[in-house]
């Protein structure tokens, strides 16, 4: 499958709450992972709001830090259930994915504590599957574990993980976002343009982006829930960033970008 | 000095290895303040490859681990330090600054424990100023702190933080690299752009990009050091992303690039 192109690891998270919500109960974190490559953390505290955002933060906190130590994904996710669980005995539940390109073992690990799927596309013919095998969310019961699935890293992968205000956006009005045709498209007119030559740079954050939108609008402007969108792509490299004899110089970049609230900056 | 303008943060992280290193020996992380905010850990661990990795990820590890949990940036430090002179015997040292958008206290802080200045950029006049304050590495010697000091968030800051690398590119070919005036030739090009409506819509990202282009140019395409840059930047925003009645939804965004070493990708 993999060409000899030069691939590129693009990761994009697009996050809004709840209407008339100031914070997001999510939280969505990011760590270097000690043997190579990166883990995302996705947590979805139960309720909203500042409750829901104290619980996503002990949730994700616990797994980020065990991750940065070098501890194994699916350990990482049963410490963040016995922990919450332990903490709130068990009163209080959370979602939580763990999504990791791991570089010493080649593949991207998927860790499910959720009842929300993962979408996964592969190769130039956006073959698209689901993982949904059923999951439990962390916190309430004895011995809950992560439902894991681990992925070669290959040209043209594509893995959408979301809060479940992605999937259930529109439903107070009637309407329901078809996820997977929606991916299926964005990714074909991708690369359509790719075909064109009039490729978008950043295609994780192009979808990433798309897909939030769009619930916002099937939510009439008015999110009815905390949104988490997190994109995973393993593209071609478009431009790599010359050195001499044409060595690549392999820069990485992180960057991050929120609105800071008026009453803060308006003083 | 602030306007009514909406505001917008902006972070940019741009990394690059020691020439014919593999892996950085600096460690950039990032994590969300529990009160609002965010923080970014730089470290930058003594030598370079492998053996700085390890020192750079502990100090990393340390001081993101205790943010998370709320803990002020001046005792993450602190501790961050106690640790690394504990677990190494104050045989090595790594430099370590702590720079946190606090959205509790509507500033910006900056613990430095390390020797390269930080740039400061303020106001529509770019007005510059440099933190260099007299300020000692971690690891070593005993009560070791931070120099720390507070800003305001206001429009029009921008912050540049950066581990030697940048401080030291051309130095072997005789070359010196006058940041200052590259930085503050860099904002007030960005100024006449946004006065032509030609505004780069990231400019940190811009920013970061070019003083790790100009530091690998002056060191002939082959990075002497590691070389970690982050720019943090008060910006107006752009575009706001509208809502019903033109309520701003406040969408957060994160993204990381970086590619995948060829002998993973081609098997």
């Amino acid at each position: 499958m993999d060409s000899q192109d030069d691939l590129e690891l693009q990761v994009a998270v697009a996050k809004v709450s709840k209407y008339a919500v100031s914070e997001s109960g999510d939280t969505v974190e990011t760590i270097e992972r000690p043997h190579g490559g990166l883990s995302l953390v996705v947590a979805d505290g139960q309720r909203s709001g500042k409750s829901a955002k104290a619980i996503s933060n002990i949730v994700a906190r616990k797994a980020i830090s065990l991750l940065a130590d070098g501890v194994r994904d699916g350990a990482a996710a049963r410490a963040a259930h016995d922990y919450l669980r332990t903490q709130r005995s068990g009163q209080v539940s959370a979602t939580l994915d763990i999504v990791s390109a791991d570089l010493a073992t080649r593949t991207i690990v998927v860790s499910r504590n959720s009842h929300c799927p993962v979408i996964v596309v592969t190769g130039p013919n956006t073959a698209l599957h689901l993982l949904d095998e059923p999951s439990e969310a962390i916190g309430i019961h004895a011995r809950t574990r992560p439902v894991i699935t681990e992925l070669p890293i290959t040209l043209d992968t594509h893995l959408v993980v979301f809060t479940d205000g992605l999937l259930t956006a529109g439903e107070r009005y009637g309407e329901s976002f078809d996820l997977p045709a929606f991916v299926r498209d964005q990714l074909q007119a991708h690369q359509a343009a790719k075909n064109d030559q009039t490729l978008p740079a950043f295609q994780a954050g192009a979808l990433a982006d798309a897909l939030l939108a769009r619930a916002v609008e099937l939510d009439q402007g008015r999110p009815g829930d905390d949104v988490s969108v997190v994109v995973l792509s393993v593209m071609t490299r478009q431009a790599p960033d010359p050195g001499p004899g044409d060595r690549d110089l392999a820069i990485r970049r992180l960057t991050i970008r929120f609105p800071i609230p008026a009453q803060l900056a308006r003083t």
